[in-house]
């Protein structure tokens, strides 16, 4: 069984670190997948054409910033958006970001 | 007579770029004080207790990235928002970066 990984609460979330976590291509494409889908996804899953080290480094910037949940299931982890945290903090500033043109 | 400082036109703007831009405590400040001038200031004049040169550098990467509008007035550059083109192409993004807990 995997340990819970540290998430920083809505308080400790700072507005710098969630911008630098959003400011990558590689990171956006995991938050456009991420909020697409309800329940969350295994980022292993997303066809990014990155290693796996990459992708754990994109996913472990986007969690201690706070854009994403990252919970164990089984052997996998799903990560998920923390919308309701990034909206309450930052209005619209998530879906001004998924607006953007690519 | 200051030559006209280079500015990316609306379709130019990415939001990787805008997001790095935006991604620091001191170009946070500087754009906090745009938003509450209608007109533009020089942001030589704000008190943000960096160097000139310091400065300098993080107006250029915020005019690079399309956040900032920068024009010369006399000697000095007075530097706006772009906010007409920062809420076209990714709308509530600037207004959930100014409501951020500081």
């Amino acid at each position: 069984m995997q340990s819970p990984l540290p998430h920083p609460a809505r308080d400790e979330m700072r507005i710098e670190a969630v911008l630098s976590a959003l400011a990558d291509p590689i990171r956006l494409r995991i938050v456009r997948a991420l909020a697409d889908s309800a329940e969350g996804i295994s980022c292993g899953l997303l066809d990014l054409g990155v290693s796996a080290s990459t992708l754990t480094h994109h996913v472990r910037t986007l969690r201690e910033a706070g854009v994403v949940r990252v919970r164990p299931r089984g052997t996998s982890r799903i990560s998920s958006l923390r919308r309701d945290d990034l909206d309450a903090l930052y209005p619209g500033l998530l879906d001004g970001v998924l607006a953007a043109p690519r």
